[in-house]
């Protein structure tokens, strides 16, 4: 192992950059303040065990209901989710979950884009993929159309006017089209261009996992391990100079060094989700490859030993992750640098939060 | 249309630039020079009736027989493509194709870098895909894992060495991550990610046009094009600047106006495929999709009369592709931006001379 030091986490280099708030309580300790709003979610944390992980930074409670508000508003107002759809979307808490993932935002409209385009991630992930009449029987032609949302079609003006008509009257794709309308207002190109790389990166990775559904395929660890590379929250973290405001200047962003920082600590986050997602992906009705069990079909371990193992490797990432990050803001001495990094450890560290306190979709196993 | 003079074309902008060798007597007449060697196709150029298009410039034969024979002897050592399937190779006349196509290139290593891509392209898209023992089953994982390839895990050491080994077992996997490794010494980390970009764009065109043939569905004419310009000849086009050992300017490359320009010339030249590869695909043993066919049956026209719709629209989006093309350069004044925009003309002319002449794959419509 490295000896560099581990100075990352919200509380790390270039954090003396960001707007924070003070933790409340209730993020500790799980006791609710008394009139908090509803927007704000009560549950206690309930952190995996021996799961490496930072503590977060607490949002204000105006700042999440105006959040948690507009962007309902937004959704349902474009038809993203329809209306039945409602007890679904309410359990993200999108308002909450962003203003977590971003304690360092530029404004109030910064910060919409990005719940806007979490929100719109979700609405695809559910409705063309998953639980909310989801399949992957023809997922690619919807995926591709999806993805010329924002990555637009240039052709002849008689199917260029028939291509804008039909977009919008599919719910996913005008919210991939309205959230990229306001990341816009916020982004530069170069910011736009790497969002819709790795929102192609999503989409191929869903690709991905869906044709193992299809055709019942088991792939080893690390072929799971690359789809999930690819079906990751990087399209969130990616934006955390955007929405703060400042951009990551594009040789540095593009170097080898830097993508590394960005995949280690996507990559962790991301194995996260299969952790908590672990007994809903178990109990769910149609077969969920996650990190675990993937693990446990391939190198015959107990389920106990299996996810300690998946554990292990979550932890070892977001170590990676740190000391990479350490050496690219040596390496790199411009000040995004350090502040991007530390937008990075800040968007994990909310989202474990997010992860830990949303009993509604997450229980852990029953032996811990 | 536009009053914008159409400068374009290898004798447009910027042409002063290239290294042109003299065009020989065989690429209008189809006269073939005694002595000609063997890699240089002998086919009379026959192209179809109002397709606008542009004369190529034809490349010095030694040059051609250098290329032709190091790609192959590289796509074989490698076992890309395996031994069974040379005759299927040498239809494509690599060497041939990749010097067409690029004639401003700095050195025989860069081209060898374009021809490389080139042919790992088509492997995947043979044997993942169409011809060699593709399928749409299963594709999703397939071409994740390929993307991989250049787009790398980042993961724990004991998963990160499963990978690499796996990755060198699989032909066409192994095949994209040689191509890359050695664009990775003529392409700048900038350029690298681009391409990166526009071949997982080229995958997840893929993915569409075979959910729509493992479905049966058969897409509008604007869902089609939307298709093509992902499932395109774009990561060709996109290392005209690598080859030619320059590098157009990060802020022009991503702003939506050069954006627009690249799509548009993609978008002509792959169309210009799609017309060539009629009679082949109508004929071929599994259903084939092309826009000809979609727009028959879409809009109830004769064979013909689609067909005729189809060239319609490709020399619109030329003329579309040179009309933006000749406002970029001058909204752009650094010299890289017309240097650019002529590679991709060379590229667009090239690759017709290479179907016009490429009677072993295409034949025209019986009544053309």
């Amino acid at each position: 192992m490295s000896t560099l030091p581990q100075l990352l986490g919200p509380t790390g280099l270039g954090a003396g950059s960001l707007r924070l708030s003070p933790r409340t309580a209730a993020g500790r300790s799980g006791k609710v303040p008394a009139g908090r709003p509803k927007t704000v979610p009560t549950q206690p944390l309930k952190p995996i065990p021996g799961l490496y992980h930072h503590a977060h930074v607490e949002p204000a409670p105006d700042l999440v209901d105006d959040i948690d508000r507009r962007t309902k508003e937004w959704a349902f107002g474009i038809t993203m989710y329809e209306r039945g759809f409602e007890k679904e979307y309410d359990a993200f808490v999108f308002g909450y979950y962003t203003c977590l993932c971003y304690p360092d935002y530029a404004s109030r409209e910064h910060i919409m884009a990005a719940a806007k385009m979490l929100a719109a991630e979700n609405a695809v992930d559910d409705i063309y993929c998953e639980d909310l009449g989801g399949s992957p029987v023809g997922l690619g032609y919807r995926l591709c159309l999806a993805q010329a949302a924002f990555d637009p079609l240039h052709c002849t003006d008689e199917y260029q006017s028939a291509w804008e008509a039909r977009l919008r009257q599919d719910g996913p794709r005008h919210g991939y089209r309205s959230a990229f309308e306001h990341l816009n207002t916020i982004a530069s190109p170069a910011q736009l261009d790497r969002e819709r790389h790795d929102m192609i990166r999503l989409h191929l990775g869903y690709l991905c996992e869906a044709a193992w559904e299809e055709t019942q395929t088991l792939p080893t660890v690390d072929e799971y391990l690359t789809m999930r590379q690819f079906n990751n929250f990087r399209p969130c973290l990616t934006i955390v100079d955007a929405v703060a405001g400042y951009e990551l200047p594009h040789d540095i962003h593009d170097s080898h060094h830097m993508q590394r920082v960005i995949a280690l600590a996507s990559n962790a986050t991301t194995i996260v989700n299969d952790l908590y997602s672990y007994t809903k992906e178990m109990n769910g009705q149609r077969p969920h490859l996650n990190l675990p069990y993937v693990i446990e079909l391939n190198e015959h371990l107990s389920r106990e030993d299996a996810y300690a193992k998946a554990v292990d490797i979550h932890n070892q990432l977001m170590h990676a992750f740190e000391e990479e990050g350490v050496r690219a803001a040596l390496a790199y001495p411009h000040p995004a640098v350090s502040r991007f990094i530390t937008g990075l450890s800040a968007w994990v560290a909310g989202d474990h939060h997010w992860h830990a306190t949303n009993h509604g979709r997450y229980q852990l196993p029953a032996w811990l």
